[in-house]
């Protein structure tokens, strides 16, 4: 067999400014180097707690199944429908966006009957809209929707669809992939009993986990269940388990990107939850600023859009992939383009965790003053 | 809220001997502390295609589908079983450890009829035993065995039952978790057509990733289903979109984690695989004949005793848990006990990767003499 000739790793250095993979902060890098333990070594077994009681804090909850799922904000999407919908069982989803269509298709394949409240792309859905769906579907057994909508930058209002489900039997369901650690999720304060994030974003970690916490509420719909979840790696029933005091054997755990992301909670703690999220407001109220200067005009509906996420139509003129490649190769700056419907209609400008500093704006928008000349 | 005050990330350096994960090279920690690019990034896809190639080299394989799937092992595992079975289809599994009982638990939740072939834990299930079971069963769609059963030490032997397998219409599917880059592992020669591993044995590689290959007949199988897969996150017919010149997006690499696997496959070429395998059993013969001496009794069948993977009884007046405990606080070795019925009755002495070198077996059977004498 041929032996491979493959050449050591060396990427350019970038600034990460799409809808994630965020930068990620030289302590978490460093982290993530450190030498190895096992899965069940007493001093891992510390780390495993000490990043649930730190996941609790940022979720604004005390649900004690508050974990990083072993895969992507993806795989936590999936934990968060497989482990409570039978076959049957009836789902109420908001859809605006390629995250609502993406929860659709999983619960889909869940046997779940999905009931589908669509809006179009970039507005929010009226919360009025999904309690009336679960007023005139009482048997619905999750009302699933997107608070921060990664390919549209609108910010789903929650606390009205939350009070609305808490006293119900119905569970709420929230996807935070891209709020979490950018701006205010109150788990408990908001009723919500499912809700999973990603770690890429504004958590500032590589990704490859997906932190998920589970009210009581949930976990007792999941223990009552008549069949098997159909999905043996993230089984929660059996996750738990691993996570818990008895520290049952289920998968090896993804030990170095739980050392990044154990690094990654305290450097969001070391500046606190309140700074944070005004770091990420004021930066994206100025990045909005500064691109609407240049022509570029704001997709998301306003008063509802995300600070960590900046969605923009193209000015007149200006052509999505050429200029994008300008900015990665001649600046070495990456933004998102559009997905789905609006793919090369608008650009997605992510101002997540390390990522949302003052330099990388003004880097930006110099480049782009400099390109649309 | 109160403020985290968890300290800076200190592991003791460990020397791990168990069944997983292995140390890992500097080399790897150093990839993985690499600044990330994104998913999308031209550099980054290079890294995927040689990423790809040196997989496909390790299976044996000129497989197209060849890629690692963004979970652990039994991510893999789930992978290898849901893109295949759909609910009703015939599934032939050898048990005869805890991975063969995993197989079965993963294919039963995707609705298989699942047919077990069962041997006692520690001996390996005769070739013959299986083709028997796909002639009695000729509508068996999946024949499943696992090559290195990480519970027992056992080697399972492959070729018969994939000669047989190849001119039928079944797929043979084999878990090689413990065994890829250890010892030998032909995919394409012994006629395997669904096979995944993990990169935390004898890869060297943290734990988070399951490289997994797809023979055609494979993907004809899968590309033909009636019903979507039940996992999206696992569906390969939409993940083969991204790792093909497609590119097209589905969920967000663990680009960190791939940083990883490609520098260790770097190492595995460098050393190359004849050489790596030779190592792997002259040292595992080499610990085998040492703990014989100090009165440890082999658990595995002769014969058919994995290198990497040394499952031994405990001598008498030996306790399990004290033992090892001494082992890891004393000495920082970190050796494997026995899982489901052998708990309590085995150790799992670990010599995968960068953890098979000389001087841990010097360490672990000198430090052995002072805890016993």
């Amino acid at each position: 067999m041929e032996k491979q000739m493959v050449g050591e790793l060396n990427p350019t250095p970038r600034i990460l400014m799409g809808p994630g993979p965020s930068n990620v902060h030289y302590r978490v890098l460093r982290a993530m180097s450190t030498p190895l333990v096992g899965h069940l070594d007493p001093e891992f077994l510390s780390f495993m707690d000490e990043t649930c009681n730190m996941l609790r804090d940022l979720f604004q909850t005390k649900n004690r199944l508050t974990i990083p799922v072993s895969g992507t904000g993806s795989a936590g999407m999936e934990t968060a429908f497989v482990n409570f919908i039978e076959p049957g069982d009836t789902v109420i989803i908001g859809v605006n966006g390629l995250f609502g269509e993406r929860m659709s298709d999983v619960a889909d394949r869940c046997g779940a009957k999905v009931i589908r409240v669509e809006e179009e792309w970039g507005r929010i859905i009226e919360p009025e809209r999904m309690t009336q769906a679960i007023k005139r579907n009482p048997e619905a057994k999750i009302c699933a929707i997107v608070h921060a909508e990664t390919s549209t930058g609108a910010q789903q209002p929650l606390e009205e669809i939350g009070s609305f489900c808490k006293p119900r039997e119905i569970l709420f369901l929230v996807d935070t992939v891209t709020s979490l650690a950018g701006c205010e999720v109150k788990v408990d304060d908001w009723g919500i009993d499912i809700c999973y994030s990603g770690t890429q974003k504004c958590l500032s970690v590589p990704p490859g986990l997906s932190p998920i916490t589970i009210s009581q509420k949930g976990m007792d719909v999941s223990h009552l269940r008549k069949k098997k979840v159909q999905s043996w790696y993230l089984d929660l029933t059996m996750i738990e388990r691993y996570w818990n005091e008895e520290r049952f054997y289920h998968h090896t755990a993804p030990i170095s990107m739980l050392y990044g992301l154990r690094e990654g909670l305290r450097i969001v703690f070391e500046e606190g939850l309140g700074a944070r999220f005004q770091r990420h407001q004021a930066l994206g109220d100025q990045l909005k600023m500064e691109l609407e200067k240049l022509g570029y005009r704001l997709f998301a509906q306003e008063g509802y859009r995300l600070p960590m996420l900046n969605s923009v139509y193209l000015p007149k003129g200006v052509e999505d992939l050429s200029v994008r490649k300008r900015l990665l190769n001649e600046y070495n700056i990456e933004v998102g383009g559009g997905l789905g419907q609006v793919k090369g209609k608008i650009w997605r400008v992510g101002l997540m965790g390390e990522t949302c500093r003052i330099q990388n704006i003004e880097c930006l928008i110099g480049a782009l003053k400099e390109i649309l000349a």
